[in-house]
């Protein structure tokens, strides 16, 4: 079993995946990471998704449509049109990236450039030496120097540290009176001496429940300098929130486990992220964090107990400001983090942080943002307004409850194409191991399209298939030692990789969940469903799902064309990303946290009526 | 030798001095750190310095004017006219004391009333609990309800820290959505669950060279709960500040040295505070902090480098928010520090304190602030402008360069009188252990007045000693194994403690470095010396001179009348306690040190040759 798959690498972010051959470059991009810009829905007629392939092969006529005879022949195709057929390099340019680094300075449905407006600032101090005459203490000296160039006129005074203060002291000497100022509003973060900007750095994390991604940026012009990620050590306490609240709840002890777990992996990404770029610590001087409502108290310290009982309120909802050390990052020791605000006890900041980077409530027409983590969050955008719930998804899309269901890591079948025969993607291209969330959602997906699998999502008995149904498949359904119905992917004597009833049953709740959510959105907009624009689907696993079995498992509005779905990848890192190099972003964060009204599902009168018909595969 | 001492105790401060027979009850209370009202200067015509004195004495004709034959009879009398003759307790309303406690709260000269407006402040929170249709975050709750009920507007969001939050979440269920709210500014720093507000405490410290001294605050009427001294530990590297400067720069380790030192100290003397009132450490929410300039940087751990190099420049001048923890107080986890202003290098955070606690620029009439402590500081006021110089007076009002020099601690002459014969005031009443500043000013003092020494300081030979001076006077002009003069005035053949022509220098040099500043700042101001409305004599160790020896040595004006010199007592201490208590004295503090002309003597063309005069003593 297995199919041949190819590696592509994508320039300039230098990342490399590896995907099944016929893969799109659209979707092979999306595993790397990055999103393309697609208005047009991948039909090949916008022509934004321009991208260079190294020995780029014929021309197809949409894309001689969309490039000058120039461009084709120096390799500029579409990545909507142009699937893999064997290992390439393809270069992005940034405008056809959407919801990732472009993102972050650019948005699109406004057309409005927001510019770097870092939460600090270095500004230009040339100072008279001080004489028995004019003995101006320094930090005043300072502060006169800026107000007289017009590059600080705070309200108040200038303040600083002691620390700082200290520090400045031997500087401001050193310098013969002439540096710079770090500045945060009206405090003195800083003074180095000389004639040139001190550089200027940003992290930027997401705090996954799963997992934990983490970048650092360059103040002076917004871009990626070293990327980061790993597995959220918390994990060890219990796969999803919940199971984290209960350990954190029972004492101080636990609480201060869980979050020292946490601030001690952003530290020490940190400090990677600083090494690989080779960037002094002392250099980075902001942070932003996004992360669900429950992993940002845990990583501010806050008892998350209300979170776990009706009606689930958060203990802080606007954004917080926290010195970096608090959060393990040992970088600037004046430096402070922002931690995203939260919509509700299970609409947090990493939505509003992919809220912010899909500029979604600015977009005209009505628009889904889903995404589809360890929990599921859903946020519909229409006429300026913002509704927004969260869906108990459950891990089931983790691979968590799932018989051989295991993270989308080395060995995991994550993709399943089911023709004459049953084709397999694998992870690092050797034997399956397991079954992780997209491959769950293929195999459904594909079993549903051959008629293996009814809307009931009753696997059938292996004396009872379909007739029409492809010999390779329908050696497969078998029954187990208790003589359970299962669906064997891969058996090579030593281990079994199947689906099984009860696999099927998490998936369609995990599915009709999101489902019945998009549908109580909806109807309190007052829409319908085809009156949707897009569906924008976030986060990691996101950019994994194929959306027609996606569509067909129902978890994806099956209604919609194909076309309208668009992935957007990290989207809480990418809003985390942006709180990082901008104050403005910043505000605009806590402006969509308050205007999004937080529905409460499981208080929605349909809400249960909706669910129940949701657990029906669509027909 | 030594003469008869009595015990008096001052109601309700509850402190005790022992003083020698004859001293008025005005000089007893300021060593008892009370400064009497007086504005007529002791005269005997206002009837400000009202006492009750047990078991008193008949009344004099000034005190029969004064008071009704009732009050009379009930034992009141002007502290003014009555001397110590026998051990007695004496107690001092409220509107009888001058810079002290009263002074905190009202403007003497203004008639304004300072109210209590501490940093921190309690309002009540009444809330309804969330449901699923409200579920509001806990601090956003807090907030509305706050702004529902006009307890407080703040013009952002109200902010609070993880650890406040973390802290918050018990408490506003266990009290079922009622409690009390502490705010600071913007900022909520705690939450009490119940009906009642939490007591609420402050401290205010001033950090003297040589000594430390701390107060505790009760928060809800401004009265004193407790106060504590001590040596500052730091003396360990020299008396004065320039000594403590050099080993600070030795190294950033020197340097955490003398400021571990002091707050180590600081923090000490806040628990015994605590301990001693019976007040909860987390009760206390804010402090203040007032020293010279030197003692603020060390405190704060700024390189003090520039204060000792030419010109003298500190590194902040306005005051320093800072947090309770980083200056050693183990109080509550969000209380903050306020660090007094500085008006120079030598014009520090303690003589802004003491003019506000004086409100000396708003004091009608020109009037002279002087501070006799290590350092001598002087501030001249006159139509709402200050002037503010430093001398160089050097640690011999502390003992020391004096050869049998000793800090007013058991054993010290403090006071000399001599008539017929040489009379010795000795600290504790045992045998004397060596010469402290004020019983050196005494001496030299009456040495002036006998005529035993001349304008120019020069002790006279035993065999050339002028005829009329008293028997028991002239035997004690003796010649020391090198045959230098000294003037004996103790030996019982174990120990000798006599002064030398070169602790008369000493005192010359220090008298007279004050005496031409004073020149110096009046003649900055157009003033001539007897324009002067009153002198304020500050600092602890200037309550305990007599102003006629202070004014014959010239270290005061001695064209001035005696009762225009006023003791206020420790006046940094009264500021720094004004600063615990009030914002609005903070504000003031500011513009007091921003409002002062730093005067630089050593850069004034005239200082050298006042300075050269004052080195003779009064004519």
């Amino acid at each position: 079993m297995g199919e041949q798959s190819f590696e592509v690498k994508f320039e300039p972010s230098g990342r490399t995946v590896d995907v099944l051959a016929g893969t799109s470059l659209v979707e092979a991009a999306g595993r790397a990471g990055t999103a393309m810009d697609m208005p047009c829905g991948g039909t090949g007629t916008c022509g934004k998704c321009r991208v260079r392939v190294n020995d780029a092969p014929e021309a197809v006529d949409a894309e001689q449509r969309a490039f000058a005879a120039a461009e084709v022949a120096q390799g500029w195709r579409l990545a909507c049109r142009q699937r893999v057929t064997r290992d390439m390099t393809v270069v992005v340019p940034e405008s056809s990236v959407f919801g990732g680094r472009h993102q972050i300075l650019t948005d699109h449905d406004t057309g409005a450039v927001h510019d770097l407006e870092p939460e600090v600032r270095q500004a230009r101090v040339r100072m008279r030496r001080p004489t028995l005459e004019d003995g101006m203490p320094d930090l005043v000296r300072i502060e006169e120097a800026l107000r007289a160039s017009g590059a600080w006129n705070g309200d108040g005074v200038l303040k600083a540290s002691p620390a700082t203060l200290h520090r400045t002291v031997a500087a401001l000497r050193d310098g013969g009176y002439e540096g710079w100022a770090l500045l945060r509003d009206g405090a003195m973060l800083d003074y180095h001496p000389g004639e040139t900007r001190t550089p200027s750095y940003a992290l930027a994390f997401d705090i996954g429940t799963t997992t934990l991604a983490g970048v650092l940026l360059d103040l002076s012009d917004g871009t990626e300098k070293a990327v980061v990620s790993r597995i959220n050590p918390q994990t060890a306490h219990g796969d999803d929130v919940i199971s984290r609240i209960s350990h954190a709840v029972q004492g101080e002890r636990e609480l201060r486990e869980l979050r020292g777990a946490v601030t001690a992996a952003a530290g020490e990404m940190a400090a990677e992220l600083c090494r690989s770029a080779g960037v002094a610590p002392g250099a980075v001087h902001t942070a932003a964090f996004s992360g669900n409502t429950t992993m940002e108290h845990l990583l501010c310290g806050i008892d998350p107990a209300p979170l776990s009982m009706v009606p689930f309120v958060p203990v802080f909802g606007r954004g917080l400001s926290v010195t970096a050390a608090e959060l393990g990052l040992a970088i600037h020791p004046e430096a402070r983090a922002y931690v995203f605000p939260v919509i509700g006890g299970f609409v947090g900041g990493d939505t509003v942080a992919g809220l912010l980077a899909t500029a979604l409530p600015e977009r005209a027409g009505a628009t889904l943002f889903v995404d589809v983590g360890t929990n599921g969050e859903i946020v519909l955008s229409h006429g300026g307004r913002l509704w927004a719930a969260s869906t108990a998804a459950g891990p089931a899309f983790e691979g968590a409850r799932i018989s051989c269901g295991m993270r989308a890591t080395a060995g995991a079948v994550e993709k399943v194409v089911i023709d004459e025969r049953v084709r397999l993607g694998v992870i690092g291209g050797g034997a399956p191991a397991g079954l992780c969330g997209s491959g769950l959602i293929d195999l459904c997906g594909q079993l549903l399209k051959c008629g293996a699998l009814g809307c009931d999502g009753r696997l059938p008995a292996p004396e009872a298939l379909p007739e029409n149904i492809p010999a390779d498949m329908a050696a497969r359904f078998q029954r187990d030692a208790d003589g359970e119905v299962e669906f064997v992917l891969s058996d090579d004597g030593t281990r079994r990789v199947s689906l099984t009833q009860r696999d099927v049953r998490e998936l369609q709740l995990a599915a009709g969940a999101i489902r019945a959510g998009i549908a109580i959105l909806l109807r309190q907009a007052g829409l319908e469903i085809d009156q949707l624009g897009h569906v924008l689907v976030a986060g990691g696993f996101g950019s994994f799902i194929r959306r027609d079995n996606a569509q067909r498992i129902g978890l994806l509005p099956p209604e919609l064309p194909h076309d309208r779905i668009v992935y957007i990848g990290n989207a809480s890192l990418a809003g985390a990303k942006w709180g990082a190099l901008s104050r403005r972003a910043r505000a605009r964060a806590e402006v969509i946290a308050r205007l999004a009204r937080h529905v409460e599902l499981s208080n929605d009168p349909d809400f249960a009526m909706e669910f129940a018909m949701a657990m029906y595969f669509p027909g």
